[in-house]
C-alpha cells in the first residue's frame, strides 16, 4: 500500500510538471491527451489525478494564486485602503499577463458559486474581498462594487490583451480607466 | 473555368455554413479538422478558403460586425454623444455575449496594428473611434481614452463572464463600473 501511494504521488508530481510546461507553451487550451503522452501515462491516469481541465490548471497555478492571497493579507496592513486594493489588483493583472492560462482558469470559476468554495480561485476572491470591504468601509471606493465586478474587469483585461504585440502597455491603459470608475479619490 | 469558380463558391458557402454551426456549438476553439470532415472536404481545402482560424472566424461573424458598424453610423446622429458611445458599447457587449467566439475573434486582432487595416475588426474599431472622437470633442468623456482602451474593456468583460451561470447580469455590473471611469456626466 505504501509503495502504491508513493507511486501515485510520484505520478501526480510528474504529470503536474509536464502540465506546467505544456500550459506555459500552449496556454489554458493545452491538450490533456498530449500531457498524458509526454508524461508516459494513459489519459485515464491523468483524469484520475485531475478530473477536470480546471482542476489541472488550478494545480498548475496553485503557488501563484497562494502568493496573491498572501499579498492581500500583507496589504491589509496598509493605511490607505484604496491604494492597497488598487495595488493588489495591479499585481493580479501582472500575474495574469505573465502566466499564460492563469486568467483562463480564474475566469472558469464564478466566485459567487457555492460549489467552488474550496477552490484556489475562491480563496483568491475571498482574499480580495477583504481589501475591498476595508476600502468600502473607509468610503474610499463606491459601496456597490463587489469583488466579482473587480475580478471580471482585471481578468477580462488580461484575456483581451493576450494577442496584443505589447500586452502590458495596453493592459495598463485599460486598468487605469477601470480604476477611475471605482469612485472616491483620483485614479 | 466558370464551372470551377462556381464550385469554389459553393464550397466556400458550404464550409462557412458548417463553420457557423461548429463555432456556435464550440466557440472560437472549434476544430478546423472537424469542420473539414463535416463539410466533406480536406483540411487543405478549408485552409485555401480560410488561411487562418482568424480569417474563418471573421467570415463567420462578418454580418454581426457589419451590423455593429451600421449601428455606430446611426448613433453618430444622436445629440448626446456620451450616451451614443455608451449605447454602442453596450450593444457590442450584448453581441459578444450572445455569439460564442465573437469576443475571441475581436481580441485576436490588435486594432492599432497596421497589418489589420483591411479586416472586419479594424472596421469595427474605426466605427467606434468616430463615436469616441465626437464624445471627446464634446468634452463628454476623458480626452485620453482610445478606442482600443474601450474595446479591451468590453471584449474583456465578455470573455471573463463566459463561464458565469448568468453572464449577462455580471457583465452588465462590470460594464457600469467601467463606464463610470469614462469621466464627465454620471454612469
Amino acid at each position: 500500500m505504501t509503495g502504491q501511494r508513493s507511486d501515485a504521488r510520484r505520478n501526480h508530481t510528474h504529470i503536474l510538471a509536464v502540465a506546467e510546461a505544456e500550459v506555459a507553451a500552449q496556454g489554458a487550451q493545452a491538450s490533456l491527451e498530449r500531457i498524458a503522452r509526454i508524461a508516459g501515462v494513459g489519459s485515464a491516469t491523468v483524469r484520475r489525478h485531475f478530473p477536470t481541465r480546471k482542476a489541472l490548471l488550478e494545480a498548475v497555478f496553485k503557488q501563484r494564486i497562494h502568493a496573491l492571497c498572501d499579498r492581500a493579507h500583507t496589504l491589509r496592513g496598509e493605511p490607505d485602503s484604496r491604494s492597497a486594493l488598487v495595488e493588489w489588483l495591479r499585481e493580479l493583472l501582472a500575474y495574469s499577463l505573465a502566466a499564460r492560462g492563469l486568467a483562463d482558469v480564474l475566469s472558469y470559476q464564478p466566485l459567487q458559486d457555492e460549489a467552488t468554495q474550496d477552490s484556489c480561485a475562491a480563496d483568491l476572491g475571498a482574499a480580495g474581498a477583504v481589501l475591498l470591504r476595508k476600502a468600502i468601509d473607509d468610503r474610499a471606493v463606491r459601496a456597490d462594487i463587489t469583488i466579482d465586478d473587480l475580478l471580471v474587469l482585471i481578468i477580462g483585461i488580461a484575456l483581451a490583451t493576450e494577442n496584443y504585440t505589447d500586452p502590458a502597455t495596453q493592459a495598463d491603459r485599460a486598468f487605469r480607466l477601470a480604476v477611475a470608475g471605482f469612485g472616491a479619490s483620483g485614479a
